[in-house]
């Protein structure tokens, strides 16, 4: 399903036995799948109408993309995020790309929509995430720099946009940078994601959040 | 100095013993008062060109707000932020207001142009913090609703606008979000601040960050 724009999702996708092990104090492992699963469909909503790849290792997370959310698929050959952004580069045709992660939720169909209007003027797109990462990269070429997800991304990526004398834009959306890893970080959920697949998982779970302001954090999470 | 514009913004501050404390494993009180001075004048900055009033217990940071940020101010006469922002409504003639909490430095001219413009077709707009609460609080008349900063105040706020059918904007700002109360949350300066007063003063304490990925957080921040 794509309304004529020539532009590909790439979603990198960990392994499901991989997944969000800094949640399992807290979540089974067939819960954190789960989990996944629900924020990746609260996901594609957002990209409606947008051409989606799904690249992963893990064949139950590729199964779903094709028949749960119809996604193209990749299947990854090397390991590490970086490899498996460049391999889709190297497999899909188009040349414009909005790179996200998995577990941004709370990312919206008005988001998409912004990017898709600055595009016009600019070569590359980039919305923080907590930590100094990089929740959502638009590159106009895929070739355009050198994909570098580690450590401060952010800010790497940045330098290799000013390196190249690029037209570069900071989308600055609280939204899109809350991506969840923590216990802490399914509070925001119950704040701000009212009628997403995901909080009503967490809900179906028995899942509750209390406010708490200590140096531990700003949530307190709790389960049933 | 007002550049014709008839509104006011409110900043309460609490007095500075009482000031982050969950930072004094990290900050001397000295040192915490400076980073709160510092980001003071990071947020004036963006605000320039609008009349801002400061409401405070502490004669220090008042001293600090008329001398050096060329403030208005008014002298708490009791505890609590609900109370010292009611008592500025007492105060202040302006109907039209914006409630800023005093610890957000990457705040920029842009965000505020941005509610400025906003502000001719909604009642309230409002952009969250982490942690369910309100970073920022534009309300077209400073009696359309019941003042709420505990607990999920966001949540509150927004309550607060529908019960009165208000024209209510969730402003969705990452650098907004991101209030300084923990160690942690000092990185985030480190990766968005640069040149601010903030960045310019924790790094002349001595202060650096590094990348972390682990369920304690996103940041390592240390001191030579």
């Amino acid at each position: 399903m794509n309304c004529g724009i020539k532009m590909k999702v790439i979603i990198p996708v960990s392994p499901i036995n991989s997944l969000k092990t800094r949640l399992s104090e807290f979540l089974s492992g067939e819960e954190r799948k789960n989990l996944l699963l629900n924020m990746l469909k609260d996901i594609i909503k957002a990209l409606d109408g947008l051409d989606i790849v799904i690249v992963s290792r893990d064949e139950e997370i590729l199964d779903f993309a094709k028949n749960e959310l119809k996604a193209e698929t990749i299947k990854e050959k090397y390991k590490g995020l970086n490899n498996a952004i460049k391999q889709a580069f190297e497999e899909i045709e188009d040349k414009e790309v909005i790179i996200i992660p998995a577990d941004i939720p709370l990312i919206k169909k008005k988001h998409i929509e912004d990017i898709l209007k600055l595009s016009k003027n600019y070569d590359l797109i980039i919305a923080p995430s907590r930590g100094g990462g990089t929740n959502l990269l638009y590159l106009k070429s895929k070739d355009l720099i050198e994909i570098k997800y580690e450590g401060f991304s952010f800010l790497k990526h940045l330098e290799e946009a000013k390196k190249r004398n690029l037209r570069y834009y900071i989308y600055d959306s609280f939204l899109i940078s809350v991506d969840i890893n923590t216990p802490e970080d399914l509070g925001e959920i119950f704040i701000h994601g009212n009628d997403t697949y995901t909080k009503n998982y967490l809900k179906s779970l028995g899942i509750d959040v209390e406010p708490k302001h200590s140096s531990a954090g700003r949530f307190v999470v709790k389960r049933r």
